[in-house]
């Protein structure tokens, strides 16, 4: 792929986590001497581009590196010819996931982003607008790239693998972010931390674990069960029983909580619901907000501190690394978003799952896994991805069915009567960005 | 098969479901010439068997057919040289029943003989025992059919598919129930309709239906949605919603009812059990008590219509069905319990499935579907087969993490810290049946 | 299915065999009665299709059954409203098949009609015509099935597997014929024997040999070591050796003996041709020039004795079977090519199988064999069906490249520099019928 | 797996290719410090073993490194404790692979040491002794891995991997090789080439080239049709067909010229055989002479250059390569033998296969192919596998029929009866070392 220039597109370029991605790419300029660097955005969120977009500027300037840094609304001109194309972006904003976390929760479900209804609205209004972007990319670069950090991961990976000839890989700051936590809890420098990963996009288990090369997996889930700091900033830090991670014999990620403590989470959301009306989505419209006073300020030309707390730790770090990987053929081995093929056997063929992949010039190429994938593992990830399976078809073919069968199929669902009510409530408090549902 | 002599033995013969049986082989008797058949039961049974046994001795009397009737305590004479055993035992009787029941709905879980909790601890307590059985069988009669009635069926035939080299059909009278309902519906006789079943035991959809070679399906289903009558006795007849049962293209089983209707099916159970603090078992045990008070009339010579209200519809016809089929060699369709061996082939080639076979003398064969099995389906069956699974290595390892990992993978059990004070109550209740646990 | 016409189309109705499938309807009109019969053939074939008419009608007239015959050259006239579509075309008739049996023969290798590189040679004759056939069904007759008797019947049935979503069955006289023969070997009726199959056309197994439902397979094949009259009328009669059949431990089918008796087949063959210069091709043309003589004859009205010589014994017998078997929904047995659908789960899903089915209104519905499907059989089925994948690819794409890897592969073949010499020859011969290959 | 001592043990230590393997070590010293390295061989090969022993302690000596040599004929001694056992027996030595080539050329066949016929006595002869080593490490070095370099390396892994529980790898040279002559072809340094490697030992395809991380596949098959040097020493270099490697795609390994040019290949050999009554092995056995005659010179203290007539290039370049990875726990990628475990999904699970995988201190962990393994490929590969399947389980069993299925399925023998005979000779002519037929 070394060529003389280098062009990157981040679409949903006016997100408050591109700073992060700006001093990512400012800090491994060596390795990856990106040359042009696209933000770009739509009409609505014109004033928060501009806002990150000067701040990168100012950032790229300080830095003295020769990046040419450029600002569009036109989404054509940003990837025709891109080496790579990111996607962050967020159809219909905080104020659309503000409700898909609320709906869920009114009948007694959890609402999350991501998880279980809540990430089944989110998947129906992302679908769409990721399959526009790839026939863009299809006809103006066909050899790019696609990092796509849009949630949900897996499922929008999916919808491109499916109904895309784009190259992609998915990709999420947990498996890295766990990698940092299992070294935090030693102590030591994450590089002599080896995991393997197995699953799907935010249901994975890490079911080994090395330092050093030599396996302390065992001996590390006694250690979890009593740790706190292993979830992400927007997952409350219940512990881990000791029984079950002997049981379970891996480490669950972060949200494997709305399954495995589903009670304990769904009362904690159901209580800030209950006392305050809002959710999660609330408290980071606040965070942003005040972000974005943060970037206006011309004086800043770094990333600020108080961009940590918006939960994307590791975005920047995950996201250069799998493109400095690609660019530079380097052959190593990271934890990502990518078409089966059969190495999970379980799983459909077509299916994105998350799991150890060989980076290089040529994509990402998964690793068999060396421990057992346990009955237990196989089934969740089986029902969860089946429920996958239909969200996608729901959502390309605007099927009032196949959604019906998604959300009654889901572990967090179940019940029919329910689904059917949350799914009308969806798809008419989405309205505006479902027009494949007639 | 066809030789001189045709003997079967009856486990749990000192069942009330026996006359049904009984009965079943006089009105057979042409086609199947029962030559010896045996009743066993255990120590704790004798007088139910002696009671039952009698009667059944009244009715072969007053048929005239020249079937050898006996009763023993002794399951290693009434095996040796069989050629089916069919086992249709209770371990720990309605008692234990009636716990499995509970224990879930204390905890605010479907608490049912067969699915979920209350079926995770019938199979603990069944499997070591049916796996003694095969023992015998391998020993004392290993060309013989092992024809499991014994519920959880799918489980208990998957633990002997995995653990003996028996012949083994898992049989229940829920295929050929639907049967009967589907005609009851149009008011034709059984004999038009022909059904493509799939899935596992208590989890199987109706995925196509012919009249007289006619595909109606589609017909069907809309008729269904506003039918009574789909279901068996001890399940309440709520109706299937229309858009449901078109979402899902196929007519779910009886059971189903507990995971699609769950929240109504849980209220329902809730209501009686706080109210009268019984269950189902509770109201078995009083029709048990009335039909062994009916039995014991040495007047009685046949069955008693009052066994209808049991819930074994169809039993003997499913039964001998079968074994007619096997004996006479005659290729025809039924729906039963087989290793899967690929039919399915998104379940494990090693789990039982219950799925259309074609019976022969060499047993029942699978015919692949011709209807797609879903997404939708495909989902639920991996999930409750992995669940399946890991009950199957709980109850034959004696393992509590196995255990564990079951019912937090149950869709009606899901929260971890749930599953496990319901296993320490299963565990402790069950003590008595449970060695292999320490 | 059942309803007031039946409408059978049969293309390729000047065949010589028509007297013998006519001979078929008229037999069992009963069961199966024929309302309109269609012979459909094409120009070059007018004469005979005129004389073959004209008997049949004679057949028809004589049995005083109310068929209604009639014969044209217009294909789509025929299909439209056919409730059945029978093929049983030779395209390129048999001097075709004399060049087919003849070019591989020159160099050395296995010259046959259907096995080998004359099969390869015949399957990129006929895959495009009989795609376009589908094409009009699908236009025309879009519920009729396609009951495909040409040849080689397994890689043309797979053509319009993948190509077509016409409802089609192949159908090969072979699997009918070997349990003739094996109740010949018994001298009992054939009604008495079972079989179970288990293979890809012309490359199948018997595994298991059932009489009144005993399993008798070990002592027949100790018996068909020594026997004669295991094979079709077109392959010599080379009895099997003993030790072989044990260690294979299942009957295989006459056309094995191209590969498993290589060295004596060609040697048999290679002297027809250096004697005589001809090849099987050549006696059937004589033959059928004596056939057609006799089919002149106005005063006969019965299918002629000699049409046996011509080897097609059963031929009638197969396709009346799965036609009434379709027509009535009988839900019974037969060995017939189908679509894989991982019923043989070492074989790719769209591949073409011939196996043992139900067949009922719905089609042909695959069992799972009951006998295991040894390493041996497996990797012999595996690669003469990659090499008919690559074959039915080179006809559909009209790829050079393709049909060296599928003659390159092919055991009877190997040697790719001989591949390339044998199939430039081929395409060379074959011009006429290659359109696609530029 | 760093840890204060490491030691190796060489099976076969007696081996003209030892002083490679020393080099090896002595070369690589500083990342992979052996401390104890065992030559162990059997009484017949006492005097070998010491005169290469002498020449070895000679090397380190001169070298000065502290590597501590020992020679022994007790294999357990040698094994006890050891991290590495590396296996380069020879059962039979020269001798029985001079039998191995003639008996199939005698009867027509080709006459290779590893590949058809001559590979599959070889394997007969070798499986029950890795099996026995494997006993003595399951004893008294259970985490130590197995590399396993002894011919043929794929039958022999396939047989550790389903009957031992050691932690194996299989080696060979060849795929190291292939990317040399790949880099000499483009006057380039090696490790500026990639390659995908996909399929079994000594039937593999170069699938995809990459050099600085660019895809040239397409451009070097042209390239490589004209091209001489892409054989190893013992594989005559006759060129490959143009239009021939573009239609399979990718470039076929040195030993693919058994199968695809067989009769070239059949007539040199048979040139040879007819003129001098001599194979390769009476050639090698010529070149080992002398070899042993230079390494008894006591003033000799390094590898000779003649030792690269024998044809074991790069073979301590992929020994110690695969071992320092492992040792090191670097996570690079190399090509060897491992279980496949679904990486090539239409090969069975437990069967051997060479592939790509990232080496690390857990193993050899595969890499799914980035390259479609075509059609061609496929078939070719599942015929040869099962022919290892039945040759495995041939020799553990000493089964006659499972030779003779296995023969008869091999694509270079192929007719029965011929397999017969030379399967006959085999076990005549290897009785000494067939105990288990018996």
């Amino acid at each position: 792929m070394r060529k003389s220039g280098l062009k990157i597109a981040v679409i949903g370029g006016g997100s408050s986590y591109t700073p992060e991605l700006v001093e990512g790419f400012i800090k491994h300029y060596k390795e990856l001497p990106v040359t042009e660097l696209v933000l770009v955005d739509v009409e609505a969120g014109k004033d928060k581009l501009e806002t990150v977009g000067r701040l990168a500027e100012r950032m790229i300037a300080a830095a003295g590196v020769p990046i040419r840094l450029s600002m569009t609304l036109n989404r054509r001109e940003a990837i025709a010819g891109a080496d790579f194309v990111a996607t962050q972006m967020r159809i219909g904003l905080l104020a659309a996931r503000s409700r898909d976390e609320k709906i869920p929760l009114k009948h007694g479900l959890i609402g999350q982003e991501t998880t279980g209804a809540g990430g089944f609205a989110k998947a129906l209004r992302t679908i769409p607008v990721i399959l526009d972007i790839c026939k863009d990319m299809e006809e103006l670069a066909p050899d790019a790239f696609l990092v796509n950090f849009t949630n949900p991961a897996g499922i929008v990976t999916e919808a491109v693998i499916k109904y895309s000839s784009v190259r992609t890989v998915g990709l999420c700051n947990l498996p890295i972010g766990t990698r940092m936590q299992i070294a935090d809890i030693y102590g030591i420098d994450v590089a002599r931390v080896q995991t393997e990963m197995v699953g799907i996009n935010h249901l994975n288990w890490t079911t080994r674990i090395w330092i050093d090369g030599e396996d302390i997996t065992r001996s590390f889930l006694s250690k979890a069960a009593g740790s706190s700091g292993l979830t992400m900033k927007n997952i409350p830090d219940f512990e881990w029983d000791d029984e079950f991670l002997q049981a379970v014999g891996a480490l669950p990620c972060s949200y494997h909580r709305y399954y495995y403590m589903r009670n304990k989470m769904l009362g904690h959301m159901q209580e800030k619901f209950q006392e305050h009306g809002t959710t999660r989505a609330d408290d980071v419209l606040k965070v942003e907000a005040e972000l974005f006073e943060l970037y206006k300020d011309k004086a800043l030309a770094v990333k600020p501190p108080q961009l940590e707390k918006r939960g994307g730790a590791y975005y920047s770090e995950a996201a250069v690394n799998l493109i400095r990987a690609i660019y530079n053929n380097t052959g190593n081995i990271q934890t990502v978003n990518v078409k089966n093929n059969g190495v999970l056997p379980f799983l459909p063929d077509d299916a994105s799952v998350e799991i150890n992949c060989v980076i290089d010039a040529a994509g990402a190429h998964p690793i068999q896994p060396s421990a057992p994938v346990t009955a237990h593992m196989r089934g969740m990830l089986q029902v969860v991805k089946a429920y996958e399976e239909l969200t996608v078809k729901a959502a390309v073919e605007g099927s009032y069915e196949a959604g019906l069968e998604a959300l009654t199929l889901h572990p967090l669902v179940g019940d029919a009567a329910l689904a059917k009510v949350v799914l009308d409530e969806i798809l008419q408090e989405n309205e505006a960005w479902l027009s494949r549902f007639q």
